[in-house]
């Protein structure tokens, strides 16, 4: 029997991976306060719905891909999308939030007699345009495999971190960790190369060749030497979610310098007014910084 | 006419690069203070002598991949083999060395009527091995073409970066920058990790193939998980090529703060008892700072 899925927050990443969902015959029903957003997914196949509640109602999975933690809670609870959605239905939370808030909102969900899969996914536009997503899903086991075959249709690589909801978002945050720092050693690099006079474009050449070489560099730093206004994901987005490490990190009383100096450094380029740019252009920070 | 190449400095990396260009049919002349390091070469089919100047003597082309640009004046002017090479003959400095520092060392060797190329690699030991290193040269386009083709022998990517020698080690710099710090956020992100409750090797092959991937995580990873006592490089190096870099911001008037962050881990690290250990027990660090 064909599962049917509701889809909420049809973003930049939502869309993509809601539009693969439908890619892969199955049947989905989304919603977003957008109401272009809405209408895309039709276009593309889908079923649209007029609010959250109304996605959930006839669904089997629900599927949240919005902003944050605050924005998840407010679909399920103020918005009624849980009340809305069948008992023994399960709510997957794919928005990256931090372990802590992913565990209450896990909590009143199994309260409600749903079910819930914290999914956090990585890879970008690209890798949810692809079906080629990175998830990191955590979750009992039986619950895990009933939403197995519509987690495989978005990815590439699907991991199981463990049986409790919460361990899924506290591995997304050691990978937002590594990310946000790689973006900005990236811009940290060439803005020194830049500013020791070798041409950028040579030096990024060199380090995607070297040992220096990371995804980020390769997928940032063309963007970092020429900006061509494309934003794949923006500059506040790891204000958030470095912010997010951090919290979790503060919890454990974990001190994460790396993290915590990157932080800063996207914290300083969105202050500088480059906050809605893409994340590459974190390297603005270093432009302001240095001798002119 | 084949070229005679001394090669001073047959460490890790400098013996294997040697050996790579025997293999590939050079005649090379090698020393190294430690007598078995030449018994080595001269097993492998290369010839050794009794000190730097002895071996610069009959040679075209004098390399150097020794420790610093300490031990790189002490062989050429105080040990006496810039003298003892022929006028015209080439020096290659390829040793990490400051970029001002390489600037001093060029103009005594040109004033001296010798050539001088600044060659600084990337790819460790295994690039040295397979003739695979990353090769950042400068100097005068005329002196470069005379020695590509011994580097072109233990290069797959070898760049020109300038006619002024520094320009290659300033590009060592930025590359340095950026493995340094890949190898201290692999650390934090690794750490971080164990210290949620994540099965670090888990955690590795999640981070290995998402977009947190780096090649320094692939390489120097597995060893934070699990040390296995191979050491590729040294946290002492770490200790000291984060040092060039900081003295060429610090004499750029730019700041790098991921950088000078990374740079107190390797150094806290050394200073805990494993500046001998592979860089990647930069970890150690972490483990001594957080919740027991």
């Amino acid at each position: 029997m064909t599962q049917t899925i509701a889809f909420v927050g049809l973003g930049a990443m939502g869309s993509a991976m809601a539009e693969t969902l439908v890619k892969k015959q199955m049947r989905v029903v989304g919603f977003d306060m957008r109401k272009e957003a809405v209408a895309q997914l039709e276009a593309a196949g889908g079923n649209g719905a007029a609010s959250a509640a109304e996605a959930a109602k006839a669904a089997d999975i629900l599927a949240l891909m919005v902003v944050n933690a605050d924005q998840a809670e407010a679909v399920l609870f103020a918005g009624g999308a849980l009340e809305a959605l069948k008992p023994g239905a399960t709510v997957i939370l794919m928005s990256t939030c931090a372990p802590g808030r992913v565990e209450a909102i896990a909590a009143r969900v199994e309260k409600s007699g749903r079910h819930i899969v914290d999914a956090p996914v990585s890879g970008g536009v690209t890798g949810a345009k692809g079906g080629t997503l990175t998830i990191m899903a955590s979750g009992t086991k039986e619950v895990f495999e009933g939403v197995k075959p519509m987690l495989s249709a978005m990815s590439s690589n699907l991991f199981y971190l463990g049986d409790k909801p919460g361990q899924g978002a506290a591995m997304k945050t050691v990978n937002q960790l590594m990310c946000g720092v790689h973006i900005a050693v990236a811009a940290e690099a060439l803005a020194f190369a830049e500013q020791a006079g070798i041409d950028p474009k040579l030096a990024l050449e060199i380090l995607s060749g070297s040992a220096a070489q990371s995804w980020m560099l390769k997928a940032r730093g063309p963007r970092m030497v020429a900006d061509d206004g494309i934003v794949t994901s923006a500059v506040d987005i790891f204000v958030k979610d470095l912010g997010i490490v951090l919290d979790a990190g503060r919890s454990m009383k974990m001190g994460l310098p790396l993290a915590a100096s990157a932080h800063q450094l996207f914290l300083s380029a969105s202050g500088g007014g480059h906050g809605g740019k893409d994340d590459s252009q974190v390297v603005e920070t270093y432009r302001a910084l240095r001798k002119k």
